[in-house]
């Protein structure tokens, strides 16, 4: 049986490196960049760039791309876009090819790049590594919470028994009957009410409402899904 | 208002070294080094010197301490003692010495000397990290349940803000009716399994049961509990 593990953020990446070509690697980063990329393809974009500075994703915009970026949860001053998921509108994105770093989930992606599938949201029948995008390598709730929701729907067919995914799926069980509710706690819910953006964690709190499978691969991530 | 965070493994440590000469921290080694250090207090050990290698601890042989050594969970070869707290009797500890080493408490007791405290369970009136010792850099469960065992009982004179304390919360509100129950499923209990010394997690989950405090200070540990 194929295994499901947790990284609980990228402070831990190192110890899932060995022998990562052989599996599946989910990102995870729900506040906000794998929403984000989640509705942009909902909405019609025809491809993601994840990059690693603003510069990189400005850079792009000569040859017709949207820049997005994001740093410490605000639209980088002077481009298209920034991380939040009510942006990424039909009108906005539909047929566009989008440059985007934000301050955790495209770093995460990057990392992963020697996988055998990178994922940004579903997965095959290999081991599959659920990494949390986290707050600057720090743990976060948000995160482990969607990795847990992931491991518990798919517990039957995978052996788990390793610790961070088993508490990560107790800690979805509690959060589950009400996760904006279990979620007002989290640290990165309260940095999103300081900078007054609280409605972007209903639009990224919204489960299965999406028909979308984007995969990172060769740099760039495609919508996989054939609807 | 101080606060507590808690720190999930020492892959995180790097995170939250600013600052450390003003907190104080708790290290955590449940299964078994920071039980181990209790219970030979508990029963008259003079002091407990964490060295990071075997060959420190057998040096210390020859002016009269006790030599306990402990890799992958077993006595390392020729040492007086391992990381088993069952084996750490009156008859044996009372009134010795001890240098210590193990897989994952002593090496995180040394990571964190910087601090202003470093207590072996429990602490003053200041910021407050709880440091799990983990297993290998990995998250495990027990260390993290008991982080939140901690974080629970201060909640109400401490501020709790960051994410990991608010898991380890929840994860121990979820242990807590049946603690050697929910362990079940943590790696490490399956690792005691196969290595046959189940009887350790008795030993290791006993709560309040002993009446010590141990410091870690100036690189070595004393119990500074006034009885």
């Amino acid at each position: 049986m194929p295994s499901i593990e947790t990284i609980l953020s990228p402070a831990f990446f190192h110890l899932y490196e060995e022998g990562l070509e052989q599996k599946n690697v989910v990102v995870i980063d729900i506040l906000r960049a794998t929403t984000t990329i989640c509705v942009a393809f909902a909405n019609g974009a025809k491809e993601i760039l994840p990059v690693a500075k603003p510069e990189e994703a400005a850079s792009m915009q000569q040859m017709g791309w949207i820049a997005a970026a994001e740093r410490q949860g605000e639209t980088v001053d002077g481009f298209d876009l920034g991380n939040s998921p009510q942006d990424y509108t039909k009108e906005r994105v539909g047929g566009q090819k989008i440059a985007l770093t934000t301050t955790n989930g495209t770093r995460a992606l990057q990392m992963s790049s020697a996988a055998k599938h990178v994922w940004v949201g579903s997965f095959l029948n290999s081991d599959v590594l659920l990494f949390c995008a986290g707050w600057k390598d720090k743990f976060n709730l948000e995160d482990t919470v969607f990795a847990g929701a992931v491991a518990c729907l798919l517990a039957e067919t995978f052996s788990i028994t390793d610790d961070a995914t088993l508490a990560a799926m107790d800690l979805y069980q509690q959060a589950e009957a009400d996760l904006p509710g279990y979620l007002q706690k989290a640290s990165h819910v309260n940095r999103f009410k300081s900078l007054h953006i609280e409605s972007d964690l209903d639009a990224c709190l919204k489960t299965n409402t999406l028909n979308v499978l984007p995969e990172f691969k060769n740099g760039t991530i495609q919508n996989c899904h054939n609807a």
